[in-house]
């Protein structure tokens, strides 16, 4: 595999990340990030003033960027809350996007080597994932991992990646109740595995670590209405992870969850957690019934698709658990036509509102 | 937890090993494995003596036992080939059954310290399960793991676990195509993680290394009609497993792989693996889409009454595709009547042939 040196899908990867504060942490990072493109999406106030480390490639698009690159079709993403991150999902236009937060630093392997979290997201992306059978091996990709006996062999070719989820170590990425009965618990476990999570199953999907093939998904990756004027938030992910595995699924395209790990430094505040999640606590217990017997039909042939009718779904049937639901479905929509308008079908001739103003 | 010293499950656990050959492996498990019972299966020319290491209890299995005790019925135990190993776990008493190869020994750490395999095994069986969503961070009953952001509460009590899948340091356990292709390969990689098999996902269970909870699924854990006179071999852990995972998803029930290890010394021959292998490699793209699509009714409440409705769609479903499946389906309806003579429900007064000749 290449080195930091040579780093790979250089002209074809952003990384995105949300913030409301200077970005001291890509210090760390530097060795593996600065050969690459940024995409910050800053929350919040937009006239505050975000430093990024000198010698950095970036992009920088504040709400008032938003709000004029996307007009009314801007109240689809959320403000004051890192689900603004999809909008630099929607203005890539690259085929991959790797998302992190600011709160994550390099972690060590066991050997106490620094971990490129980068490059393993690459290579996970870049070999085929098995969802429909499991490897008890775990990915049968990897140097000296194969299929084990039993492995029907018309399955060995594996399904595309689309989706490639990071682990954490130090803080683990619990919800706000399990966060104040064990506010000392650390992961300190290093789990050397990368496996597919099988077609038919729901996982947590984590933003806080993430890379995925825009191309193949990136209109699935809408993380929803959250923070100022909703009721929820801590759940932008997973409604995105619920709605991407779905499509995946229907899709036949895979997901993958393990290696890379990044260090995650700080604990957010589980009261103002608590605050956050409690609707979600209550409402998850409708949405995973709703996601595990959900189906597309045999024309959604396309994520923009499948993500409609998804969205039409959602408003039929959780729209009578809370009203919020229909304002999703609604956002849902605009999210793929404000994603269409942004990412023309190739070879179309069309007209944006130009690039930010804070390009570098 | 417990130490060797203490062992866990002392008096509800059954060691079931299948041999040709002198035990001389035990000696390197004589920590670990002397204060159980060990159940020896067998194989091969019944009057050939089997020595077993001082001070191990133990009863000892032949060819003639198997046909003194089950009479015609014997009909459904295969001969010269290891798949002889579940008459062991129809003959114990015992709730829990841990059955093991004779070419596994105690693996290590990476620490070096030596791995207590099925101290492991226990732990695994005697926490829960969770089939009906992943879990990013592997087992959350595991200290230092948790649930993580986004598993539903509900879904955290999990499901009891009827089955725990270790698996092998040093020689994998590969199909003979793979063997042949890649005859150096050896597996180095500790994967520090046990997690649950979603359900609704099939995968290959290899029998090397393998513990579960006979009351909760003993009857399905039949394997199969492989060996002398038969035109399979090497699949017969593989039916037991496919059978398995169908009846715990529809009991509702769970089975965890990944730890514990053991070192596996030694490949078997892949030019008599191939021969074993052939037919099984074909059928097998018949079998997955089978045991993928198959249902059970909501009468079928018990693990006998799911065995009886898979022989019969076995039968109906499989029997085209060679007349071999035919034969199968009536073993496993003989194993289950096997089963139930020598298991009568709680209770019930019976009569059998009488204990192995050969009980220390």
């Amino acid at each position: 595999m290449a080195t930091p040196t040579t780093p790979l899908l250089k002209d074809e990867l952003d990384i995105v990340i949300p913030t409301i504060r200077n970005l001291d942490f890509l210090e760390m990072w530097r060795p593996f990030f600065q050969p690459y493109h940024l995409i910050i999406v800053q929350d919040g106030d937009p006239t505050k003033v975000i430093k990024v480390p000198e010698g950095f490639d970036y992009e920088l698009y504040n709400r008032n960027d938003v709000n004029r690159i996307l007009g009314p079709k801007a109240s689809c993403i959320s403000f004051k809350d890192s689900a603004c991150r999809c909008f630099g999902y929607m203005v890539s236009k690259k085929k991959y996007i790797y998302t992190i937060d600011d709160d994550c630093f390099v972690a060590k392997d066991p050997s106490g080597k620094d971990i490129n979290a980068l490059e393993q997201h690459i290579k996970n992306l870049l070999s085929p994932s098995t969802p429909f059978f499991f490897n008890t091996l775990y990915d049968p990709y990897r140097e000296g991992a194969d299929f084990v006996r039993g492995y029907p062999f018309s399955l060995r070719e594996g399904a595309p990646t689309a989706v490639s989820h990071g682990l954490w170590l130090n803080i683990p990425d619990y919800d706000a109740p399990t966060q104040l009965v064990k506010p000392r618990e650390r992961n300190n476990r290093y789990v050397d595995a990368v496996l597919t999570i099988p077609k038919g199953t729901l996982f947590p999907m984590c933003g806080m670590n993430l890379a995925f093939d825009r191309e193949l998904i990136g209109p699935a990756m809408y993380f929803g209405l959250m923070g100022d004027g909703q009721p929820i938030g801590r759940y932008d992910d997973m409604w995105a992870g619920w709605c991407t595995k779905v499509i995946t699924d229907h899709l036949s395209l895979g997901i993958k969850t393990g290696l890379p790990y990044i260090w995650h430094s700080k604990a957010s505040n589980p009261f103002v957690n608590l605050k956050k999640e409690y609707n979600g606590i209550f409402w998850q217990e409708e949405l995973i019934p709703f996601f595990q017997s959900v189906t597309l039909s045999k024309e959604a042939t396309t994520v923009q698709k499948c993500y409609l009718e998804l969205a039409k779904q959602v408003r039929a049937k959780l729209g009578k658990v809370d009203g919020y639901f229909n304002k999703l479905a609604d956002a849902m929509v605009t999210w793929i036509e404000a994603w269409d308008e942004l990412n023309p079908p190739k070879g179309a001739i069309t007209t944006t509102n130009g690039p930010a103003l804070k390009s570098k």
